[in-house]
């Protein structure tokens, strides 16, 4: 029995966060396969994230919540940690908005996106995940030391409602959906796509989809507060997330049907055949919504109209092509 | 100096085609990229024919032609021969408008491609193309066997207007275009493309690319009638064409600039990058005018607005990955 709780973030919000970054970020195209709708049994609406700007939705995010900034906050710098594509997304938006910003990103992360933060101007720290001092703890020293603003990936009202603008999007072109499904990591994306589908259509289904060895949002729902689990081993870089924040895991157990998860294989498979068939390049991580519907995971799903956010599309090209090689498609 | 000579095909024969085809072909999207248009100090305007109807721009010619058949005509079926995006678009042309088909294919073609045609519910008959009995000569069978009308790839004006019809969407998008670069087999999208785009506005200047060892319309061109080529090796399996049509060759001598050529390691290299920056599956055929401007073989392109057509995506995911690994992007 659920109580009746004030979520952090609403349909409003989202709506003025769009309001903030219409300037900044792509309307991104919703495409459709009638080959792979025949192969999975319903209408799917893949909205199309790998062409945002930075090739992610995180872009959405970053822009809305360093459009809250104040002249004096913007003058002291933004900092930010991430494995990738929040990191290209926040030099970006500092990059446009005239915002110095440093960006702690792990040794280990896609050379590609590395090469790409450095590209927009900010400076890289990077430091080993597994041993020594946190991410978190070299943000916070730099908090300190600069007077800088932590935009965080994914614990944070503003970051979570521009995250949720590709689900306004996704509802004018597709009024009717039943289904939306997205890929899951901190949980960012999928509360803030569930508070503005659910607001403009109460009767939508939303599942999230996380790696079947990076479940910390499913055992969170499960345990009824957040859970860290030790950093998953998964293809899926951009969803190697070790705990959710208490406002994701509220809006993620409030507005959602759930959490499902799927296996790397499940999710190299759905790459293969969304490069095969729809032509498209989707990270790992971003592909990790179809592999779940393609593998027959998604409940009730038969017959319907299904939304499926490709979020990303940054992969080097050589881990690219060996990821999508020798499968059947 | 050139003849006043009337060509075989005009404005009004693309515009008529569009009307015909419109129910059944997309229009496709336009993409443009920041970051490529620094890298090639252009501004360019891709258009996307991966996205097309059976992932290439050869679903317009096909269906261009296929409307055109009289209910007799329709009765006795279509034969086609092709190494793949042809075959396929005339396999689904004929299932769509109800007409039996027969593709004549090589035993090399890429296996996605095969599958795909067969799939659409045609007829195919697979020949070898190193010895034996020529495609033509098993086509010309089945027309005299059948009474099959023979759709050709490219040496046929309604396919060729079909092509060009690509060219009315990009001009709409982009009335202003100072250039349209379009890859060359046979000359079918190049000679419908230049129909269309001079005839809207008569200062834009027209390129084809060919491979380099695959350069039978420079050839036909300098020579003033069609050459005959041994069987290119190249990756761009779309463009292995051995002699252009008396036709194309016309309209690419009187309408175009003339042809570029570019190397395998060229087109390989712009695959990857279109993969990398754009997320875009891309054939090799279908890369090889953005090849061209990448590696600066374009006359006159800096600071322009450039028109390129990425013409097909129909390339097996292990053939893909493996074409786009190790090199620098």
């Amino acid at each position: 029995m659920k109580e009746a709780v004030s979520l952090p973030v609403t349909l409003a919000d989202v709506q003025a966060a769009r309001e903030r970054i219409h300037p900044y970020v792509h309307r991104t195209p919703v495409l459709t396969s009638r080959t792979l709708d025949e192969r999975v049994g319903a209408r799917v609406f893949f909205k199309c994230e790998i062409f945002q700007r930075v090739g992610a939705f995180k872009a959405r995010g970053a822009f809305s919540r360093l459009t809250l900034l104040t002249p004096e906050e913007r003058s002291r710098g933004v900092v930010a940690f991430s494995s990738g594509n929040h990191a290209q997304a926040v030099a970006l938006a500092a990059r446009e908005l005239g915002v110095r910003a440093t960006i702690v990103m792990p040794k280990d992360a896609p050379a590609l996106k590395v090469t790409a933060t450095r590209g927009y101007g900010a400076e890289v720290i990077l430091y080993d995940r597994l041993g020594g001092e946190s991410r978190e703890e070299i943000a916070r020293r730099i908090v300190e030391e600069q007077g800088a603003t932590l935009v965080p990936p994914f614990d944070d009202d503003a970051v979570i409602a521009g995250q949720g603008t590709l689900a306004l999007e996704l509802l004018e072109e597709v009024p009717d959906l039943d289904l939306l499904v997205t890929p899951c990591g901190g949980g960012g994306l999928l509360s803030g796509c569930a508070v503005a589908a659910k607001g403009l259509r109460p009767e939508i289904r939303l599942w999230g989809v996380e790696p079947e060895t990076g479940d910390d949002m499913r055992q969170s729902i499960a345990a009824g507060h957040p859970v860290t689990i030790p950093l998953p081993a998964t293809i899926a870089d951009a969803l190697q997330t070790t705990r959710p924040a208490e406002r994701t895991l509220a809006l993620v157990s409030g507005l959602t049907r759930g959490i499902l998860t799927v296996g790397d294989e499940e999710i190299r498979r759905a790459m293969a055949l969304l490069a095969a068939r729809m032509k498209l390049v989707v990270e790992p991580g971003g592909a990790i919504a179809f592999a779940a519907l393609l593998h027959g995971k998604v409940p009730e799903s038969a017959g319907r109209k299904v939304g499926l956010v490709l979020s990303g599309g940054n992969v080097d090209p050589d881990r690219f092509g060996a990821l999508i090689s020798g499968l059947e498609t």
